[in-house]
């Protein structure tokens, strides 16, 4: 911390995980923009440099089988279970400076503001630099924490990159034994539990002045391929009483889906959107679109869905047309644990803040598939900018990343606190 | 016309047509479909053949300067002005072989029967095998009709083929100067009029259980491509107050589109529809669409799209969108002359049916083209298939084929005898 001359109110520590942030931000495979994603050149010099940065507070380092990058501080005695703090190292395409990475570096700090208070903990600090929140190269997200996790499956070793490369022979390239990559799994009686800051990749806390907010549950979410069927026809000849006009009908159920999520208080969005043959003059005998689900609880999502169908269903029928459902993906909400929860909360008080916002993520994260091994717990930090995110113009404010880190320390304070008095 | 065993009721003309539209079938460029488009060998074979035919009952042909294919018989003195009879030999693709070439070869078969009255007839009769009326090579319909109407544009000598090729190119291989196709017009001093046989490509007479129609007008059509545009974000962390979704905006009106075109008695059809970025998880900024709009006069059309812009600009105002139009294509109304379309009605009569069916034409034809240098009227003859045409499915009965043939024939002596009492 030699060399930091910081603002009066923001700490040095705030200060230098910005810093490492845009130091980070250089390691990258886009030109003029981020790109860091698995088990490439990028990968292995953000896992060093993190290594680099938990060693100068003190911790024990190592890369864990899956690549993630691991680093550990005893407490009181050695050997105890660990509280666990983190978040991922990997970018998407053209990313912004701190999805992941400021989780990151803020763990850092809150480790050296703990250093030489750590034998009074009653549990080990570790921190985790996930290697593939993404999925960016793969298209198969979490990979790193959930191998952390214990729910690595040896299949995904045969998927591959655009390019063909598999993530096995990118595993190998790296120096990681991708058979071994299963054996990063930790277990649950060496863990406490996992906290991750991370920015809130939306604008809610904006909109409400906060610049802190603790999450109640992630996202559960569905994606689908929706597909309706009628029959094409010549736009000329064929009479309306003639028409199975499958976009027509695939346009009613958009419009209709956006009017269910608002009112069930989920959030619908459909991005992808077909019509075949396709030609000006002919009426679309196939309309396929996309489908992404989210909700607070996966019950509000799958009720929420099972709307979405029935509204379907009635149009379909009406309009002689055929309706086909494909869910190609399925990530189910996450609950955070209520004891690490309050525990945040109690943080975010230690900032002054009397009365901490509660939101859920709409957004996934590690800790969706960390839950398998220990219970999770997120603090969410103000992004700028309407909360835009995955892109260049992610912003955050250098006084909320204060507050954050604040915030870290005293919910890792008041969850030591708690085990004391077990 | 020796060597038919024509069977009881359909006499030996209309089984000759049909046998024609199957011969020229072969001549494609489509293993095992139909194909034949401008300026191609099978042109160029279409074109002997149906000089062929014409020649065999009785008429003088030529090529004219466009390629399309011309025959001549004069009436009671060499030299009056001509009635034209015609349709068009050029194909779609993976086509029917009724679309064009059964006008043509009724046409004929007329010709045939009045060869032996020819001079009592007031007028000339002239066939006319277009060359171009689809415009599947080069993109541009109606040019051997347009260049006979005399409003050819050399500028469209530049267009190229989806190979590269362009119709300058083409002429010239095909044995035309290009520079000399605009003298392919026509006087309208020399022509008393134009009159088509074509199938419906529709199922209104099919319907009705009609044989023929009366046109009371061809189609007035404008292509569109419509634009939304919203802001795209992320699917998860876009609440539903900062959306500005393209997509659901473009549904709304794709849905509303139908309800107008329903309301006001016009077609309308969007065949084309994309979101942009196109993520599964991302909010739609852009969606494009296309829009094809009919109606039986220019009027109705163009009220109709009045309607759809009004419907347009309130929803992207309510929704913080913006509307953008590119009109495409644009082709005006054509009314069919009334004193060709009275005799068209009374070779219907002719045929035993005593309240001939008016219908307008939702397809475009090259009496559309035709229109600017003489009168037009036109003959519709029932589809079987529930209509489908531009498809090989495209079928007729041949009991109908007879009926046209006695319609067409009927038209062309209740305009001799019009003509002589003038």
């Amino acid at each position: 911390m030699t060399g930091h001359t910081a603002h009066p109110r923001v700490p040095a520590g705030a200060e230098r995980a910005l810093a490492h942030c845009h130091e980070l931000a250089r390691i990258s495979s886009l030109e003029g923009g981020i790109e860091r994603v698995h088990f490439t050149p990028e990968h292995k010099v953000a896992n060093a440099l993190a290594a680099a940065w938990m060693q100068e507070v003190g911790l024990e380092t190592w890369q864990d089988e899956a690549g993630n990058q691991c680093g550990r501080m005893e407490g009181r005695e050695p050997g105890l279970p660990a509280l666990v703090l983190g978040s991922h190292l990997d970018t998407v395409t053209d990313a912004g400076e701190y999805d992941g990475m400021l989780g990151v570096m803020l763990a850092i700090e809150v480790a050296d503001r703990l250093r030489a208070r750590a034998s009074e903990l009653p549990f080990a600090l570790e921190l985790v630099a996930f290697s593939d929140e993404e999925g960016t190269r793969f298209g198969n997200a979490l990979t790193g924490s959930r191998a952390f996790a214990g729910s690595w499956d040896d299949a995904w070793l045969d998927i591959e990159d655009r390019k063909g490369v598999t993530l096995r022979q990118a595993a190998r390239t790296f120096g990681i034994d991708p058979d071994e990559i299963g054996s990063a799994a930790r277990s649950p009686e060496d863990l406490v539990g996992y906290l991750e800051v991370h920015i809130e990749q939306g604008p809610y806390l904006l909109d409400a002045g906060r610049a802190l907010g603790v999450v109640s549950a992630i996202a559960g979410a569905r994606r689908f391929a929706l597909t309706v069927t009628g029959r094409a026809g010549h736009a000329g000849g064929t009479p309306y009483a003639r028409r199975r006009d499958a976009l027509v009908g695939a346009s009613e159920i958009i419009v209709e889906i956006e009017r269910i999520a608002k009112r069930t208080g989920t959030v619908a969005t459909v991005g992808r959107v077909r019509a075949f043959p396709g030609g000006v003059n002919v009426v679309p005998g196939v309309a396929r679109f996309s489908l992404d689900l989210r909700a607070e609880s996966d019950a509000d999502r799958d009720a929420a869905f099972d709307e979405i169908e029935e509204f379907a269903r009635s149009v379909v029928a009406e309009r002689g047309l055929q309706w086909a459902v494909d869910e190609f993906y399925r990530a189910d909400a996450v609950t955070c644990d209520p004891v690490l929860r309050a525990a945040v909360e109690q943080g975010v008080r230690s900032t002054g803040d009397d009365d901490p916002m509660v939101l859920w993520s709409r957004a996934g994260h590690d800790g969706m598939a960390v839950e398998a091994v220990t219970g999770v717990a997120m603090l969410f930090l103000r992004c700028g900018n309407d909360g835009i995110s995955h892109h260049p113009d992610e912003i955050v404010e250098q006084g909320d990343v204060a507050l954050a880190l604040e915030a870290l320390e005293g919910a890792v304070l008041a969850l030591a606190e708690q085990h004391r008095n077990r």
